[in-house]
């Protein structure tokens, strides 16, 4: 169970609730009534709480679960043990995450402005609005209803933000429009200038960069993440798109709808992603290039050639995967025979 | 052209203006007079702006530019459409980004100090500078004239910084003396004592880092980078060199004059680049080694001896780029003939 | 000698006293009344300091120094030049971090609260503890005696922290049980909730993460090093490890006691590293592995598989360090061949 520290329980709901509202169907309708306190894993679970099977590695937990119901693909819920109802559902992950969200549907800040805040008299809040302290909003800026901008923030001139934005702490965004349910995490920098400058004899000259960040709906970008600016054409993430921790994304950048940016990843100046790309944790991208929709990058992979769509690549330099695996296998076989020849 | 949100646009500036201040040479004498608003791309400029070719990529856009003006190599320009003069220089990215710079020459901070800004009484603050928000400078620091802290940035006792600093958004900095024109970008920080202990029975024993980090003149540093200070000598930066972002810099580094280290290089301890040092992104340096003048390293190289001047390399291990790119060209074939066999 | 803009030296101490306070041995008893003011390099000490030599590299400059003394192993310290005296130990570098400690204890934090900071009243601060400008500290937050709370840092609802922590400035914590003597440095973000979604038709949904961050004593955590909460079970990090800088920690990670997790490594989602396991800098996990305790884990090794305890690897996909470094010689020799016949 959730530390109560930390998190507050909401509910009970019935078996019958969970079922409607994550589109489940009960294995046994007459349990409908039946109402639970919590989520928790199949080991954990009790007979007052409901779990989920999503890997089958822990097939044998689920038919050792003491839990009062389980979220289940419709074809695993012949292993429930007696006493476990079976919501079953396509997709029991997603099921389990909307439940969970019902029980922990998290604390709404409350509409305020924190006397530490410095707020540009030119900046527009929209409704019910959290500004915590010690943040830092400039000229004109937009920011739309039910946001939070947490503690230290910075937000420079100009920059708009759409509805349901939670800005974590000591985050600085500058240069940027950015659609609504916008989540950025703790020490993200979004729009400082990207790293471009001129050679001249004996040092550098900086090239102004006059783009933008240009930011879609329900994007999440995790902590101290860099999201540069473009140099004149704008840097772009599409609606959906997830990106975790630590990231790099220089100017100029495409990222397409969708795509999920593992922690530690690095994309060069003017690289495009289309929809749903995967990456993999510091996997690196040089700049120019073309990645298509639904490429799969593996962890750790160097992307230095444009990627078709639905490509699954690793290795640096990447290559598809079965003739990287291939690679790695050949290298092994021969090496342990040149050790036995030694 | 940049969006006014965030950027003012200067000028206009005749095409005579801006052949002197880049050191260029018009096509046609008789086109001194015309004057220009803004910079652009080749496809995006239209008669009112001045673009640049520098990249052979964009021969075509240049043959069709509508541009007013273009900065281009001199054997270029017989390429340029009708109605369109030359700016004839040998490095027209450089002639452009002192033209964009004369464009948009950037705000100049309002000197100030922030009201809730601590500010010890004895550090010394140099003239016209603006010290933001939530700002916190210790005791006998020095800041040159015509500086900008931002917000919330944390400044440590003793540090000396020169003139025309910009230091950003929650940036700390510590341990250090810092030439002229440093620019350091969100987030970043700067002296915090290097990952230095002695193992111990069953344990660790921290090694007090009793070192600095001594910065040059016109240094850039980019968001969320980590520079550690000296164990006991300092960690050094040399005039003009250009950092990333998310880029680890341990204890004992000396980083000479004009290198280029780009986002997500990691450098261990003692390490020494000489003066122009490229290094590509997520390359990875061990410790206690000495990279020559002028080398190139490429992305995500890991580089595990010293490496002469202006040698170029790759892979991890790297080795010369051209003996890394015939191991993969050697790995690729031998696995595509034995994947035939199989 | 450390410069005084940035350091306070103690002392003096005696040979005899540093002797005691080391556990050496005086290789001349007689010298135990005289002082020396400060430690220093063997290159750069004088008569007046005490050095030492841990790094064989360094013999020529032992045999050369002019140190009043110098820790070093007992079989070594026949080296010593005539005037030197020899504080031997089987551990030098440990003895010498012990004195440096002593010459160098550095800045008592004065019990304090600035003005500046915003504490909820629920919140409880142990005796001798100072918080800096800028802080803010949550509902029922717990933090010990004599701890330091940096500048700008943000301490979130429920967080407990034990004695004698330094928390620097503009970090954030949240969802953490934290236990004595933590360290961590400007920037990182210790508790945010982990990347964690299930796929819906064209998007994610959100899994609530319902774990904690649970760090046991004489811990050390990096700048700008990230460390997310568990899922629902929760991230642990283990007595006396040490993180460094710029270092990503997915949900519902185990590292055990003394781990020491070089800058820029990347640790997927429940992947567990039992004790003393050392990973080099930019080496990455995939996830749901297993570590054994002991294991060494070399840089830019990309770890695919568990990895039994003690074992060396390196390498992406990493292999025992044997067989990475046969398989590297086989690709340089057969390269090299191919490169003459071409």
């Amino acid at each position: 169970m959730a530390d109560k520290r930390f998190f507050t329980v909401a509910g009970p709901f019935t078996l019958g609730q969970l079922a409607e509202m994550t589109g489940s169907v009960l294995s046994d309708p007459a349990a409908a009534g039946r109402s639970v306190v919590d989520v928790a894993t199949l080991q954990e679970a009790n007979e007052n709480k409901v779990s989920f099977l999503d890997n089958k590695k822990y097939a044998e937990s689920f038919r050792q679960t003491k839990a009062a119901a389980v979220f289940v693909r419709p074809e695993l819920a012949v292993g429930a043990p007696a006493g476990t109802v079976c919501l079953t559902h396509k997709n029991p992950y997603k099921a389990y995450a909307i439940a969970a969200q019902a029980f922990y549907p998290g604390e709404k800040p409350r509409a305020s402005v924190a006397p530490t805040a410095v707020i540009d008299p030119s900046a527009l809040i929209g409704g019910e609005s959290a500004i915590e302290h010690g943040v830092v909003i400039g000229r004109n800026v937009k920011i739309g209803a039910r946001c939070r901008i947490q503690a230290n923030a910075v937000i420079r001139d100009g920059v708009e933000i759409g509805d349901d934005a939670d800005v974590g702490p000591n985050v600085y965004i500058s240069h940027a429009i950015i659609g609504n349910k916008f989540r950025v995490h703790p020490g993200a920098v979004i729009g400082r200038q990207g790293f471009g400058f001129a050679l001249d004899m004996g040092g550098y000259v900086a090239v102004p960069q006059l783009g933008r960040v240009v930011i879609g709906n329900d994007v999440e970008i995790g902590a101290n993440t860099t999201v540069d600016r473009g140099a004149g054409p704008d840097t772009e993430i599409g609606d959906g798109t997830r990106i975790d921790n630590l990231v790099q994304i220089a100017h100029n950048v495409k990222i397409g709808k969708f795509c999920v940016i593992v922690s530690q990843t690095g994309i060069s100046g003017s690289t495009q992603l289309g929809d749903y790309v995967m990456t993999g944790g510091q996997s690196g991208f040089a700049g120019h290039l073309k990645i298509g929709a639904g490429a799969k990058i593996a962890a750790q992979s160097g992307i230095m050639r444009d990627i078709p769509p639905k490509e699954e690549v690793m290795g640096s330099p990447a290559v598809p995967i079965r003739q990287h695996l291939r690679q790695v296998a050949l290298l092994s076989r021969m090496s342990a025979k040149k050790g036995q020849e030694e």
